[in-house]
């Protein structure tokens, strides 16, 4: 009879203690000098860095290396102008059919790039791309989740957008 | 000597008791009926009600009332294209100036919307966009982040795109 509010209850619950650990490792490591993820401006110097190694693997021509940035997920979402492409798979497939040659990648560069640590385990960045190609410099703006997984901050969902050809 | 230690602590606490607060709030409020955004399901079900009513307002050709749903913060940001604008006044600027007329407003309709809540006071959504005018219907995705504030919940980051006209 209070079956309804039971698995509202254990809902609830769940969602409390998937949110409780990050903040239980927080405190449990707290003084733990080589976990230097449980501060913002450690969370925030990692994902700085996640991005900075998807622009060398870019500007290497090693695509797989830059899609090491994106959490190897069914659930990664890449979407641009009106396309979505969702799962790490769909979104590599993507970069290789669009950027398949050196020339077509161009040199890569981020700016003014931000990164907000929201939780724990989740931030958001965001900045401007520009590829510096022979025929053409397209650019535009990027909005990248983060979530800390296992392997570290990973990207779940990125949000592309080119500005218009002037 | 140990300032320099010392500071890094204190902001390494500031930054676990604010994220403490919000699980504070979801551990005592356990059970308040009369306090329904404690839930994942139900933040989810607010930020919604946000939405829906952003679309009603754009269709009543109220652009004040669409502004609503966003967090009114200097910090809010929208960014589309290659253009950033930062600050609720701002973006409300560029609406007023894109959609200053009903004819350019059209009807606006959201479709395959997702609500993700990622910590008790912040959610990531995104979904497509229409626009159906008489003279054309354009189209394409966003993705917006939300913040819990004392008003509701609010949008802070919005990436919107727009699909290659065809």
């Amino acid at each position: 009879m209070n079956s309804h509010r039971e698995i509202a209850m254990s809902r609830h619950w769940a969602f409390v203690i998937r949110h409780s650990l990050p903040l239980a490792a927080l405190l449990v490591c707290n003084g733990c000098a080589h976990q230097p993820s449980t501060t913002a401006a450690a969370a925030e110097s990692e994902i700085r860095a996640v991005l900075e190694a998807q622009v060398r693997a870019w500007n290497a021509g090693d695509l797989r290396g830059f899609m090491e940035g994106y959490a190897r997920s069914d659930r990664t979402r890449f979407q641009s102008g009106g396309d979505v492409s969702l799962g790490w798979q769909t979104v590599f497939d993507r970069y290789q059919k669009r950027y398949g040659d050196r020339e077509s990648m161009g040199v890569l560069k981020f700016s003014e790039v931000a990164v907000n640590v929201l939780a724990p385990d989740t931030a958001l960045a965001y900045g401007r791309w520009r590829l510096e190609r022979a025929q053409d410099a397209p650019s535009g703006l990027f909005t990248l989740l983060f979530r800390h997984a296992p392997a570290g901050w990973r990207i779940v969902h990125d949000h592309t957008s080119a500005a218009d050809k002037s």
